[in-house]
């Protein structure tokens, strides 16, 4: 059989399931990326696990989200997580060594392999031919334990590529190029697969903007052959030995079919505040502009700051545009520095930070209010940048440094001298000081934890009971966001390794007395209409309620990942057979059960008791999936794994 | 008559009073330095006093403590900043081109100029032979709009400094050796002027780390002579027609005495959390540390980043220290990227952050708990990391690189390689871009000063009344402090440029209900024990509760400063004439008053009526002092003065 790109990738890895569109498929994962923000948690459950040492060939674990030191809890993470890796055997890149996406790339990237992250941009990774998902942290957590990772097989979208980019046009501008065609939700449950002849002028580093904000699109991921200029690329890095071709048959099919002729494409941006809100640079050009804003993972390359630098040589940035330069990683900006480019950059009045994630997550760099900033990441979420009332746009280096030095959003086209090209550097300094190996097995396994006082470790929990009665705390109706189970924000999210501590802001926007009633209550349980938790991933707001004793949710609908982060920690998700059973049970209620892990395991219906009503409801669990319930959860489960 | 620096100083700026030590003299002040945290409030006072430019021959408004950009509010401050600048003929300095002390001393310090600066580091610039001095907000902002500054003369406390600096031997060392002799209040109501031979391997910028800790030995300003290091240092950045000379007559004399010979010093270190608590580095050698932070204003030069360059050259930092490097200025960082230091640094391991104060005031960079940070930073007070549980060492960077390559506290002068000396350049980079020159006059008055939604303009403030009567809100004993007055930290700081918001937090660790009871009362006063207002400068502290209608303070004592603010914002202090007074009152009394305007001007007794009971009680105004208080304060004083 013929296969695709993407084919390949998931053939070489099956263990269960058919490469069929939608069949559950279990891949085999190759190398595991964890970030700060999500890592801290990751390495609590794999303590809580009682992991010995990773099972991947490669796990890694990287410091650049929370780099603004406020206090200790930053710097306290900072150590817990390298005296983890040290425990566990994972490469530790420590913080200001770089953002993880193109760092991976640069030191760990291999084609043919796959990747998970517990971050929703590791499909960056495609652009060196790799199959590289986002996802929670403890599927993570999982995957460097060993266990395969489990997704319905999604469709492979066939990108074809033709033409060459002309000048002031470039890679992010192919990918607001599919936002603008299919907007944020284009890919969801796909794969998108780049090929034709149009690969030909893409770097590695450009086809790693353009695998990364596939993401925006609701992509699964994006891939990427490994051809020629994957080649280069290792061997840039000196890593020839790494590569590998992957290319697709001439005879594949692709399941959906799409063509971008690259020299048609125009300077492209996207406007407050969506990444799908795409159009051409010379529809808002003449705005004013407070900040220009190059860096993060959307445009990490050398280049992406070169053609910046070469821009501004000599010339002079607006006074009133702050012009921040925001580098990707310590191995980049050495090469910069080298090459004489951050000198035209600070020659030209650029604020150079220090490398990371920065902006990009809203930790620092936020612009003034209600005043226009122009960005090379890879979102404008309304408030990502930290601004309340902030308006983002993203673009390319080009348009974002030609509207810095004009002070007004600028078609690069307009400038009046021309496009100074950049390419890659043959030599790139590469610099693995700050990015620590693992610990040989018998060293490891002397490394004590360093957790400081805001660092605890993952509370235990027991599984849901077999006759439980269960009081109902609050009453919710739909489309409840995991936003307003688990809030995030500055207040917030620093104690993301402190559950007992974060706990204490489950629900606050919804019932600010829910925690003191939890607390008061013990064992209990919520309803909620359809929908409920949609929006982000963030496991915390399965394991936070789950800590103040939530063991049931019984709902209309449940949005798949929180649905899946309850059964993950041990909180059974159950829908209302009949959607009116939800309007006469109300907060105070109790609702009983009697056989529930017989009826669990049996079937697919519950029965609930509350006072004379009988209430039916089903479950959605797999037969796997009710095993790890009735232990109490993943980690629970891989306990026993491991002890049987 | 022979004069000493300093007395030639204060006499060619002399308007009233003579420099008999303890007597009260006026001077005229040439320039003024503000900077982001303290200007807002200066920029809000010349709004509110209607000035229409400055009058010094030149002020400068610098962006350098408030970097970090969570949200809009810091943003939006240095937009404000950037259109009052506009507004009133200062000079701008962009966030990110650099430290306030450092860049002033480069681009506008003057020998034989006076300079009156909001923050407690000005005296710097007393390196290159001027009279610097730090005041608080409105005390700059009057200078801005042409009043005399006003203080005690000092002594004049004359340090020889003969012999050499021996090798790993630098000029934080000779601070340090000052604090470990005469502690942190050993410089109160004196000018330290450093003299002899010892000067000639000193360099201007040597000289600068000097001065600026001469404020932790509580000094009023600390100077040097303007010689031949002075002139390199001018003409070096191409300055040299500024250059005058300025040396003490030989048969000068000074009113204390002492001496440091400087070839008989060693490596010094300011234990936690202290910067008087200094040792030899011997002392303390062999203990760990989680982080070495290079940078600050003081320790801002050119030498003192390519110092810690040379000595990681080739060589690696320890895996477990956090190595911070944070340039001083846009320029200093460009020669360093210039001449490779900076390749040096990164190939090392180092982070390199933003320029500006950054991790000195706890904007980041903030250590890990109960960990070891070594700094070359001025202070080391309990929490000023930004964690609580901090324990900050102050040294040279020689003492912080060499423990950083170690991974422990190390003694320079232990390590196995030969003191690679450094020199400031004689060709640094200038880079006057991101200072932004006064526009003219004309184009001045055309300018809208910019105000996010977190920037009110000042509160009016009217006279107290003359027969006014007054509830007691709050009865308050022995040694309130500014801090427990109106609190600062990452909660309450940000709202500095908006006196309501601010004011949410009057007193709210004395008693949570003070706010909503003043809403409530309107009108009213509080009464407290000795030494009311001590601790920090902040003017907050005398506006915000001004603002929610406190009027008059009745205290056993006051602190100077605060005393000071009270009066400046309107608010009368008197103190108890009988302290019995004291216990007698309580909260929710009325204090009654008639007369009180004649009273105020014609003695210092006032007399007060609570039901029954005449109350004795002081004043300790001047005439000047009673005519602004019976204004309103200082702002309403300077708008009658340019009215009539």
């Amino acid at each position: 059989m013929a296969m695709n790109v993407a084919q390949k990738l998931i053939d070489a890895h099956l263990l269960e399931g058919s490469m069929t569109p939608g069949e559950e498929i279990a891949l085999r994962i190759d190398q595991t990326l964890t970030q700060d923000a999500t890592g801290t948690m990751v390495m609590l459950e794999l303590e809580a696990m009682g992991l010995d040492r990773v099972k991947t060939e490669l796990s890694a674990q990287y410091v650049d989200h929370n780099l603004i030191q406020e206090d200790n809890k930053n710097p306290d993470d900072h150590l817990f997580l390298q005296s983890s890796a040290e425990r566990l055997g994972i490469w530790f890149s420590r913080a200001g060594n770089g953002v993880s996406h193109p760092t991976h790339q640069q030191r760990f990237g291999k084609p043919g392999k796959t990747l998970l992250g517990s971050d929703s941009h590791t499909p960056a990774a495609g652009a060196i031919g790799m199959l590289a998902i986002g996802a929670g942290g403890i599927d993570v957590a999982m995957a460097m334990a060993g266990e395969p990772f489990r997704l319905k097989m999604p469709k492979i979208w066939g990108v074809k590529l033709t033409g060459e980019l002309p000048d002031w046009v470039s890679a992010k501008d192919v990918i607001l190029e599919m936002l603008r065609r299919h907007g944020v939700d284009g890919g969801v449950g796909r794969i998108i697969e780049y090929h034709g002849p149009g690969l030909d002028c893409l770097s590695a580093m450009d086809r790693h903007v353009i695998a990364n904000m596939g993401a925006e699109l609701g992509a699964t991921s994006s891939v990427f052959p490994s051809d020629e200029a994957v080649r280069r690329f290792l061997e840039a890095e000196g890593r020839g030995d790494d590569w590998e071709s992957l290319a697709a048959d001439e005879a594949c099919d692709y399941d959906v079919e799409d063509e971008i002729d690259l020299s048609g494409l125009e300077p492209l941006i996207a406007k407050p505040s969506s990444p799908g809100n795409v159009v051409p640079v010379r529809e808002v050009a003449g705005e004013p502009l407070s900040q220009a804003y190059i860096g993060s993972s959307a445009n990490p390359g050398y280049r992406d700051f070169a053609i910046a630098a070469e821009m501004v040589k000599g010339r002079q940035i607006s006074d009133w545009v702050s012009f921040d330069i925001n580098p990707t990683s310590r191995s980049i900006l050495e090469t910069l520095v080298r090459d004489g480019h951050v000198s035209s950059l600070l020659a030209a009045g650029a604020r150079l930070h220090q490398a990371g994630c920065n902006g990009c997550i809203g930790m620092g760099q936020a612009p003034a209010n209600d005043s226009n900033s122009l960005r090379t990441t890879p979102r404008n979420f309304p408030g990502r940048s930290g601004t309340p009332e902030d308006r983002v746009f993203l673009c390319s280096p080009e348009t974002a440094t030609a509207s810095a030095l004009r002070g007004k959003i600028t078609d690069p086209r307009d400038l009046d001298f021309d496009y100074p090209r950049v390419e890659e550097p043959d030599d790139p300094v590469v610099n693995t000081r700050n990015l620590i190996a693992p610990l040989e097995v018998a060293e490891a396994r002397k490394v004590t934890l360093i957790k400081g006082p805001n660092i605890a470790s993952l509370p235990e929990f027991e599984a849901i009971e077999d006759a439980p009665e269960l009081t109902i705390l609050l009453k919710m109706e739909d489309d409840v966001s995991t936003d307003e189970i688990m809030p995030a924000g500055n207040e917030v999210l620093p104690y993301r390794s402190n559950i007992p501590r974060i706990a204490e802001f489950c629900f606050r926007g919804i019932d600010e007395e829910y925690v003191q009633r939890a607390e008061e209550t013990g064992d209990h349980c919520v309803i909620a209409g359809g929908n409920y938790g949609q929006g982000s991933s963030r496991e915390h707001a399965a394991i936070a309620p789950r800590y103040l004793g939530l063991r049931l949710v019984v709902a209309k609908g449940f949005a798949r990942i929180h649905w899946q982060n309850l059964v993950n920690f041990g909180v059974l998700p159950l829908r209302f057979e009949n959607e009116k059973d939800h309007e006469a049970l109300d907060t105070g209620q109790t609702l009983s059960f009697e056989g529930l892990h017989e009826a669990l395991r049996d079937g697919h219906e519950i029965t609930a008791q509350a006072g004379d009503r009988k209430i039916s409801l089903r479950h959605d669990l797999t037969a796997h999936q009710v095993e790890v319930l009735l232990e109490g959860g993943l980690t629970n489960w891989m306990k026993r794994q491991r002890d049987d």
